[in-house]
């Protein structure tokens, strides 16, 4: 049995996280949608003005996963929450914890920082991954849908 | 016809802003769920480390409604992206074009700060509000459920 670590992310390891981010992107079924380039993920973690945070899940020494999370905010609760923009784990290490391994490190976050939320996103279609949330506790937002403005609709809405 | 200003808030707007939080709350049929004081409010806003931006929408010099928003991150763009927490318009300000001026005063927001997207939630039975974002050329991310972590679960998930 191998011995997961979980640690916070490096400069060193941007190049192991953009590939994470474009493996996630492939077991999404959209293996296109990733333009963000190794200097916008260094910036946007390790830059003048951070937003994001990375931890990495190692197997002996080797990175098998990642999740990726910024802050959110709620106006009910007044306090920022955790938003998990990306959970992954490689297929060669799928089944040995190191997903729950993750969430356990970003959720013990949550509660060092006193945030009331841990919030992420799943596709519909990912029943094994909804089973195992809803197994730890997780509750779908079921009655919510994200509304997303991009591109030339986001243009016309600003000249409004 | 009332002509309709839109301004950033400032710390002499918590007050209004936080009402204006639980008439959405009440709007959405969660009366009770904001627990959030003026104090939480004005930090997230005004303190150290701001989180959260607001602005006021005003007719006659009267507040008549607000927007709040956060910057949350695509790991897909690279880039930051604006998500609008809270979109209210006052009951007696309605149909008079307040809500799309609140929009379109983010949105113009989003484009100068180099957002490739503006999102936000809506609860899936507010049609009058689907509708009117969908008119907009907001698409809902459907195929997405938000899942929450929260009290004991959070604790249970952190203890690992």
């Amino acid at each position: 049995m191998s011995v997961i670590a979980i640690r916070p992310a490096t400069p060193a390891d941007v190049g192991t996280i953009l590939q994470f981010i474009r493996d996630l992107a492939e077991y999404e079924k959209s293996p296109n949608s990733v333009v963000a380039t190794e200097a916008n993920v260094h910036d946007a973690m390790f830059g003048e003005r951070p937003v994001i945070e990375s931890v990495i899940a190692e197997q002996d020494g080797k990175p098998v996963g990642f999740a990726l999370f910024f802050h959110n905010y709620s106006t009910w609760t007044g306090w920022r929450g955790i938003y998990l923009e990306d959970l992954y784990v490689a297929p060669e290490a799928r089944g040995s914890g190191t997903g729950k391994a993750l969430l356990s490190h970003v959720a013990k976050l949550a509660i060092e920082r006193g945030c009331a939320r841990f919030e992420w996103a799943v596709l519909d279609w990912n029943e094994p991954a909804i089973g195992f949330y809803k197994k730890l506790g997780a509750k779908p937002m079921d009655e919510w849908t994200v509304m997303r403005l991009t591109g030339d609709a986001l243009a016309k809405v600003a000249a409004g």
